[in-house]
């Protein structure tokens, strides 16, 4: 519809015709999830636009219920199929725009007719039908496949309706495209919510009222709903011998052309150029859906314009928490064998003398030799989506990681703080661009320690008292200047409550003649997050 | 302090010595308002340093009440005086950081002495005092002279302690950094909320229990604050004969050294260079002088780094509303005679079919021949920070405004839009680059309909009754290609509710081929906003 009421803007002379194979055109599908969970209480309230709306104003010629089955690209026609009648036409075209998104996948096991999957309205009414009307006749129980951001979103409104939910999950975590010490967090409020979260594990049978898992687990479940990714829903092109790559998508150039340069494709069906690859990748997001719509229809109109590498900003919501991320994941990175700079921080989305302030984990991936911004995650209960969008942004504007720490966001102590947390990012991402100190990961502290390391925890007595790494010896900040000889010799790894005093104390060892001093990064609490102590 | 603590991790072996006048250092300036509202409890909250904090931690010989009286350049010493003792002597250095800030501005009128200011605890405690303790014997009226940030926080917080505030404002608008369609909306709020606004208003005497204004109106006024702007403290750096810029502030390089390259200036005392137009700038903002205050560090230890040229992004927040700006706005860019493209846009925070959505006025400021970012502001009550931050850091990266469309920015619709408001206004300033559309300002309608031109407002004839401009007439959008011919010759200018139909009736009479349409940037809601019906 972005194509469609553009290219009518751009030009009102053309014939436009919109042919959609289900009932409606225009709805807020990333609403779904919350009339399911009642918090958008009125159906119509996700009918954005209807074919009666979209003919008076953009005088667009929209025809739900027909699909098109076939498409003669010598003869510029499409074969349309009324659904209501079974009667099939031919309509001409002299730009053809393929939008036909995504569907969802559903795995192949027994029983998995009974299993639902939420993209649209007609998906939203049977589950709702599935959730019975009343609350005593109702369903009680459900199994959500898949812990990705539908299947999250998915989960919290079925607990919302009162249901007990089991969130299953192959990976090794939930939300799998986060690393997994952001996803952590994420996990545990789940948990602390009422949701049973099952990650590394698969739902192998459906039955009537239960789902049965890999390991012989049988789980109470009213309902089932698999969320476990969307694949383009290029059959179409591919019958008209369109190219299609890899994974499902159609490959288009950067004004959208597949390889029939009167045949575009746009949004979900789409292959996109990855922001930091360069390379091909699918990212089913209605941002980008919606900016190659309008795209494609400046094309269409003769204007000179390209499409924009995509950099998947994505964020979600989650009792309460917001968990949100641009770029690579660190798993990704390394999985590439890309170099990764990697920096975690805790800070609080405001000044922690105004009262309210909630602290959120931030974690910020560096490429070591350019510092280039590759990606970064928040996990919080306020002010996440704004650092991930303004890091978003930086890595749209080619700012380098360091460069983040002199980013002039606004401040007053309700907003944000004098050094924001994105600009804190920035400070420690200068400091190890700089040399001026060096970290570890939580997950390279039990290497390091095998192989001689020790670890000083630095916060007060009482703060090591109340938990720290196995292994860690106690020594506070403030008295390391004068006991710092008690520390044994070889490689030190500092660590702190989030990486702060850390870093002051790895600064003061260097320059007291210790030569092998780390800072954990993140500290304790990224560590703790990590291994879920 | 991050001066001084940044240069003690860089360098463990310097003698550092903090001399300040005051009684406190390293306190939370901005949260001073808030401490006399009563949101922030308890004053200790305020301090965030002690000199013994800092000499544990840091190694800082912090001495407060010693105030430095004179600077000899040739021998480099300071002259301090030891406030409790009278005692005077020298200290002397080898590089020396000014940070001595700014002061505030106290109005030449009769009775000033009554008046109070608010710039550290001292006199936060002497607000406090002359409020009284208990709600009967306290004050009951005040009022405060200036309508910018702090004056605006004031009064929201003397509103907060019960107090009937009449809030004073020589220009013709409150928050006067903003531009005045904007502030109207601050100033709605401000009055709705029970402050007495007076614009071009100047209290001419104070006496024990009233203010006079100029038009002779006394004002009850047990309390007076004055909040009329600051002045860089540069009283010693004059004496020492430092270069000095017309406004008092120290002039110094891209490394914040001053004519003497042994002396630094930082801070609200040093001049700044304006990223707009590469001059001389005062900005006094706290996370502009932190910066400042570990870049000077880490060129006084041999770090090549440089200051970055200020944006002047800042926030107020006022009874539930948040006004944010970045850059200039469009009366400065218009006093500087630099040509300016303005677009008005009045999206929600939030997608609308989710519950609880809030719309907000933001404005964005663009060079017609560069597409260059000039600035933004935004009001609302709910995601301005965001966006303004998200703008802070386009601008930073030299993102032109018709990128602003393709940002990638976090979508869920409790936290944004498939379209943000930030995109929004990319595709606006993309529509008016590319010459799709051209639009007029509420301040161009008059002037416009003198020359002969017709107003028409598409909206719905429901919508129109409900208000329009003077003179209007009414085609609904969706009955305009039918009736457009009802339309008068000669220039049209379209309006509807915030510009988004009224792009849609351009394009269409443009393509019907009426030559000379133009849309109300903002449609109808920025107008009125701007004209206060």
């Amino acid at each position: 519809m972005s194509a469609a009421t553009r290219l009518r803007r751009n030009d009102e002379h053309r014939h436009i015709v919109v042919l959609e194979r289900g009932t409606h055109v225009s709805f807020a599908n990333c609403g779904l999830p919350y009339h399911v969970g009642g918090v958008i209480q009125e159906r119509d309230d996700l009918l954005l636009q209807t074919p009666a709306s979209l003919a008076a104003r953009f005088r667009l010629d929209v025809r739900t219920r027909h699909e098109v089955v076939a498409l003669d690209r010598t003869r510029r026609v499409v074969v349309v199929r009324a659904l209501e009648t079974g009667e099939e036409y031919e309509e001409p075209y002299d730009d053809l725009v393929l939008a036909t998104g995504a569907r969802a996948v559903r795995p192949s096991i027994p029983g998995v007719e009974r299993a639902h999957t939420l993209r649209d309205l007609d998906d939203m009414d049977a589950i709702l039908a599935a959730l019975g009307g009343g609350d005593r006749a109702g369903a009680r129980t459900a199994v959500v496949v898949g812990a990705g951001f539908i299947g999250i979103e998915l989960a919290e409104n079925l607990v919302r309706r009162g249901l007990a939910v089991t969130l299953v999950e192959r990976e090794p975590q939930v939300l799998p495209p986060l690393d997994p010490e952001m996803a952590a967090v994420v996990d545990q409020r789940l948990r602390e919510s009422g949701v049973a979260v099952r990650t590394r594990a698969a739902v192998v049978r459906i039955d009537d009222t239960t789902a049965t898992l890999d390991d012989g687990t049988t789980l109470p479940a009213d309902v089932v709903v698999t969320a476990v990714g969307v694949v383009p829903e290029s059959a179409l092109a591919e019958r008209a011998a369109l190219e299609v790559g890899e994974r499902g998508g159609i490959v288009v150039d950067e004004q959208q052309r597949t390889s029939d340069p009167s045949v575009y494709a746009v949004g979900d069906v789409a292959v996109k150029r990855d922001a930091l690859s360069g390379g091909a990748t699918l990212v089913p997001l209605a941002q980008t859906a919606n900016r190659q719509g309008r795209l494609v229809a400046d094309v269409v109109s003769g204007r000179d314009v390209s499409a924009t590498p995509v950099l998947g900003t994505a964020v979600v919501g989650a009792f309460g928490l917001t968990a949100a991320m641009v770029g690579w994941s660190e798993k990704r990175l390394r999985a590439a064998e890309r170099p990764v700079r990697v920096v975690h921080t805790h800070p609080s989305d405001h000044a922690g003398y105004y009262p309210g302030a909630r602290a959120m984990a931030l974690k910020l991936l560096v490429d070591p030799e350019t510092d280039a911004i590759l990606g970064a995650q928040g996990v919080g209960e306020s002010g996440v989506d704004k650092r991930i969008d303004v890091i978003a942004t930086a890595m749209r504007g080619g700012l380098r990681a360091s460069e983040l720490a002199d980013l002039e966001l606004a401040y007053a102590p309700q907003y944000g703080s004098a050094k924001d947390p994105v600009n804190m990012l920035g400070m420690v991402a200068d400091n190890l661009a700089a040399g001026i100190t060096d970290s570890v990961q939580w997950h390279e502290v039990d290497r390091a320690m095998r192989d001689g390391a020790t670890v000083v925890d630095v916060r007060t007595p009482g703060e090591y008292a109340s938990g720290t790494l196995p292994g860690a010896v106690n020594l506070p900040l403030d008295e390391l200047r004068i006991r710092h000889a008690e520390l044994p010799s070889g490689r030190l790894v500092v660590t702190c409550a989030v990486g702060q005093r850390g870093h002051a104390a790895t600064r003061l060892l260097r320059q007291l003649g210790r030569t092998d001093v780390v800072n954990l990064d993140g500290g304790y609490r990224t560590w703790k997050q990590a291994v879920g102590v």
